[in-house]
């Protein structure tokens, strides 16, 4: 079926995008269930409106077990007066609600990972409906695009802002302004190798400037990195010029994931030792971590290594660890 | 009935307790259920003995989520020879191996927490069963316990080493001795309120020299957590006369939990967005985290503060957080 | 892939819709699953028949907690004889089998609605097939169809009786003639908005009389209720000329769901007391329930408000709510 | 262990019973799981207090499924003034909180049928803690306690209130009496056959007036049947002299379950078909229900017949039935 | 508490063991539940009497996964008659009845495992009021007692009667007479070394005559192993006199199972590679099964060895294994 | 979207399919889901190459709970030297990977049967991509195909090897003298009925010579049924020519299976008792199996007859039944 004949959304928002002033309402999306034939999942929306001007939207949660997002937006949210912008912020602090509530990663209604979901489908599963709402409604309201993702319950980061290289070099030079405006630790020039199906390919194929973020992970945020994503939200909107004034601008360092070797893998099952710390660097094959079989005692465990030289700058956080997960990331200074 | 009328423990150990060398085996403990009529739980255990000297229990994976203890036993069973020995090491890297392999606090069997089953019971549930077999096999045989512990997947701790303030003087300075050898970066002098049904108070009323840590915590280690634990547990081997040398001491800082008012205790469920970080120090009454409700924006989050002055030594891991749950632990220092 | 190239429906009726008599049998459809590799979902079926003569079609657990439907079906499937019709009666007590055993409102294999399938794909999930099967063999072979349902185990409904507003008039007025000669209660004239999937879609663009109910709910059933089902059924068909005989009517008091403010929804999650029960009217504005939070006492519930005058015709059924679930249902008389 | 050798309540209170004004706190019972190691169970409570007189105790949620007194007892917690009462009036509104949330008969975490596990155990199991609390803590303070209760989400009652006949009269008399002031349409007088571990005795065998209802049932209320809760409680608060007043009466109708023969079982699984109604009289050897298999078509249900002449004062309330279920109750009118 | 404290047991049986003639009925236990406030389990029961004369008690299903006691007692219950035996016959198809429906070992109700559970508790779980209402009850009522087992989803056994070595030789030897009478292809003599909690131990130390049996296992049953318990149950009502006539035997072979040397256990988890099949003979340390790592192609697997000369009598059956299972049992002839 | 459209799998391999020599290693799925955002699913393959020659594929685990498929590979796999061998010999003992670990037929992450997925899909669920790698990947670098099959833990089949009737009767005595060589105790020509989805088609239609068995089944395997595979997959080697040498043949049995006649089903539920083994054989109506329903005694079985004349080839295997269960299949000699 062609788009022109999709049906229309099943989403119903209780708040009014073109409205100035302050809202808060709900994305209501109809669910019917065993525990309740007409029941619905409230997503909690902010917009923030103020005469013309561009619109941000900015997002939590497309992963439900990353936290920096959510609290900045939440502050956001309760804290930005329309007085203080210049246009419209739409804030969606928790994108995939059921899964946020659920503190997992996917959906526990569909299991669906929304960040693979894009365009997603009016009359598909409940992941796929938000997915479409975020397609057909609301990107194409959007200027500029921030969603906010950390590690998760299974991996940690080292706090950055990202962009993508993409074929539109004026749109990609945007973007890396407001990452520069963002102004985390550590920002970076990601080129996606498989974006089938993510928010970040969905946007960025409409024309929005998209910018995003790995700030931390474990399923936590500390005070340090929750504060990283409520200074660079608002950095980010003065670089776009929705709230007035100039980024507050602290150093940062540039990184970059050059190809596949960037990644190491476990093969088999276990305890994990980590041998390297995050922002340690290492020589290619050094050993990274190692994985003692969980059954006995007195067996040597068996070497992950670094395959190029690098900066670990994302790693596996359980304790156990399966074969195939992917034990630790490099980057390199650029 | 009496302890004298109890049964044997149904554990059979597949390692000789009085043979000279390096062991590595299991305690089978016979376990039916319907996916094996007869299946055992299998315990990992490494015996390493030369000669005469004093016999150190060493133990992690009381808690089946908390990493640095098995990482640094798993290791030392692997590498630690008899001929470097005076003595006998009894290491038993993960005590609740049931809870160890699904990687959960408590024992998936039987909800077990085997850090509150002492003293146990031969004809108890499988947890119980465990205790039992520490407290009148293992335990019996030990002039020295050392018994790992981290935050686990829902506590973060700063790390240190502990023992408890015992009626026995004698006993006490001993164990403060070992918390010193060890020479985590810090030290905790622990009043233990409620102490029912734990392996420590097990250890202490048969007159060993107990010591226990938290080093960490969230459901993974680092490789800085981990060489703590691996540079700890030498060191207060060598302490204790098993291992010949002088522990390798670095700088610790002693720290005290001196009453009630260190807890800060949530009382709504929400997002959680911490103020403060650990090793961080607040004054009484400080905002320590805010408690943002999931269900809509726009609404004020509820604050936690700090009941006393103190440095932050323990907080709440997961980013959302239920009414009831230990938000924050501040202590001060000695 | 058009209809024509659809394979055929795995199902396989162990009746014979074109035999005179009565015959008690089975939909077989085969169901390969990890407890039964060569299984099958037996849907209970009963065809009845008689000469020459119209065809109904006849069918309670579409969803599978709602009971007066299944209740008047094994009944007359057990009652009625083929002599006392003229022309065919199929019944199937329990559309979708697998979610009507576990008295749940969708299967449990798939989660699916089966009123939300249609027209579904032999090739597709178990509910997907039945669907299947009744689009394609099942109701070509009707001239008259009445689906039960009452509110199932989460809504509760005054007892009705309905037909919907359709584009072709002569059928309408059948479809009310049926709904007048069934004698409910309540009778009622739907407009559908969403009718996407429903198996009264399906009938209603095959040209098909199609009739529903809602017979109370709570996911039980009373002597009264189960009553109203069964006087209903046996008056329906004499008013299709398949019994001979009169309807039995008794009054009925016609109802109209006019637009969208007919429906109350609950923001927040909660212990909810009604204010209003079913059959009681209400004036805009009323608040029509109240809903406390769980988890603190002197809290002031939030106020759930009606959004037109009204009878309360459906209402929330379980004691507590969850954001999203529609709360109240008000209906005009007409 | 006699009971002066128990240890002490782990549940620690945040009111001050003693203290005069009104308090909405919690008793807060350290829970320690796999989800939260150092978490705890915040039963909601509100204390009034007046100067001197005497103290009621009110309950709900002793089964979590029952909706009628938590209705009540928060509303009563919300709207009760100091100034209102003379004496103090304790409310837990939901005695089993962790059953309430879940919206179970027992606790999920223990499943614990609360009303089965008085005298209860300080180290025993979360629902044995909250027991042990109420016998040692709360019933020691009350002169009068009320004890609501519904049918849950598988019985539904007539709506009566109820007390036990009990060896001492004088108490006896002072409880009917209360049930008079109650004047829930039915009242009922109870000879409880197997009251072991029952929150009932507990009072009772502590000389305490204790009062009981049944107030509905399918785990649902109505606007009805929360009305007679909130008019009952302050009526008997009003008899006990606790709020100023004379009870508002209305008339109630008594009833009286005079042997095991008022129980009708069902032998069979199957869809239930209730052939009489709550209220309805029956004779001896009646049919009361039918119960279908639910696998074939064209077979004969299984009938339920009364033992004696009666009033249906209970019944089950599912759609389907299982072997053993009590499927129908009959009272006599005394 | 003492065993003349006990309270009475919460089963009522519907048959009366005094009468003559043939009774089907269930033992009742009341047993409330979420899903089922007042519901019972219903343990389907059988009583045969005729005159004077001993009594046989004949279970199956003391475990739920075992099928060719079920199988002859359901058969034995529908088709012996009364004027067929001198005495009485009781039959339990099913004794831990919600194991049987479960298909399970243990109870999915408790996890209990019935025949660990004596002699039980009248005030205890599901499994244990069941052992009790035996315990107290039935066995009492016996002489002889017969309790079918086989080898369950998880062990493979050669089809034997047993009965045990006990102190009392004349009991021991009319036990012995029933197992030749039993007349299966094997019969075995056994010490049991951890007979605790057993129903065996419990009717021996009653003075019952016990008999037991292992007649196949892997959750199935084959008309071959099905016969031999039907013919086997038969016979030994004539051994006892309770049947008229002598038994049908057929060649038996004894065997013994001496020490612990007969089990061979799996240290590692894998797929286990079977080298033996039952009633094949091994010489001491020969390789009797293989355990392949589940994770990788071209690992060694590890080898299970015999540790005495023997036959096979019993067997893990499923495909995979755990560490901790017992792999093989060998017998010797006697 | 046509085949030419599809992306790439996203599966990589870490073997080099064209390199000589003798290659263990994984075909890596990536699988984000809850516990690991950036986990991966590792199958295990070996690839073994030696100069010119054709390429067998061989593959066990297709559906997980099979077990002498993987016993013979992952023996086969480890033994079988490069210089044994002309040509290439791909294994991969476990296709359905996460099926084989759970040991279920299908997929615990998505439910899917993979014999029932092909051609499978790059974008879709685990074991759709499983599929496709197979149907674009694998099946395309093979000559001869091998996919062994036994009963699983619900069917038990008497051992035979067999091939399909197809349209190209080439390729069809190319899989037959492959069947005669695998030479075991029976070999089958199947005329698939319903063969959309299978692997085998999926193979046939590229003009692939497949073979398949069936060889036992309960989800277990003798050391009988595990030797007829492990000779059998050699001997087949030989026959194709990549393995030097004769087949070691043995007397083998051939059958058929005629028509639809050959299925016994289960009309309801219970415990079912088996009248006749397999190899034995049955004159049409005899009754083959009794099913006794569950919860009571006293009541009649009822019977399941054959509808034909035959040999009993395979057989529900638990000892419990449901509706719709196949209970027995007949093969006819030829």
């Amino acid at each position: 079926m062609s788009e022109t004949e999709l049906r229309a959304s099943p989403i119903a928002p209780t708040v009014d995008y073109s409205a100035d002033g302050v809202q808060h309402g709900f994305l209501r999306l109809p669910y019917s269930r065993d525990d309740s034939a007409w029941g619905s999942v409230m997503i909690p929306i902010t917009v923030i409106k103020n005469g013309e001007g561009p619109t941000a939207l900015l997002t939590g949660g497309n992963h439900g077990d990353e936290y920096e997002g959510p609290i900045a937006l939440f502050d956001l949210a309760r804290t930005l007066k329309a007085e203080e912008i210049s246009g419209r912020v739409i804030i969606v602090p928790a994108m995939n609600y059921p899964a946020f509530v659920a503190a997992t990663r996917t959906s526990p209604i569909d299991k669906g990972n929304l960040n693979r979901s894009f365009p997603g489908r009016p009359d598909g599963t409940v992941t796929q409906k938000i997915a479409d709402y975020f397609q057909r409604e609301l990107l194409p309201l959007a200027d500029v695009v921030l969603d906010f993702h950390s590690g998760g319950k299974t991996l940690d980061f080292l706090p950055f802002c990202a962009a993508h290289i993409v074929p539109d070099k004026v749109l990609e030079a945007r973007a890396f302004s407001l990452v520069q405006a963002f102004s985390a630790p550590y920002s970076m020039k990601m080129l996606e190798i498989d974006a089938v199906g993510m928010y970040d390919t969905a946007a960025e194929e409409m024309g929005k400037v998209f910018v995003t973020t790995e700030l931390g992970g474990g399923g936590t945020a500390t005070a340090r990195s929750a504060g990283i994503a409520k200074r660079g939200v608002r950095n980010m909107l003065r670089e776009a010029g929705i709230i007035e004034g100039e980024p507050e601008i602290s150093e940062t360092r540039w990184l970059d994931m050059p190809d596949g070797d960037c990644f190491a893998f476990a093969e088999g099952d276990g305890l994990i030792e980590p041998m390297v710390d995050l922002g340690e660097t290492v020589l290619k094959g050094q050993v990274v971590a190692r994985i003692y079989p969980l059954g006995r005692t007195g067996v040597a465990p068996s070497d992950v290594r670094a395959r190029m030289d690098g900066m670990l700058c994302a790693r596996h956080f359980p304790g156990l660890v399966k074969a195939g997960d992917c034990v630790a990331v490099f980057a390199v200074s650029v």
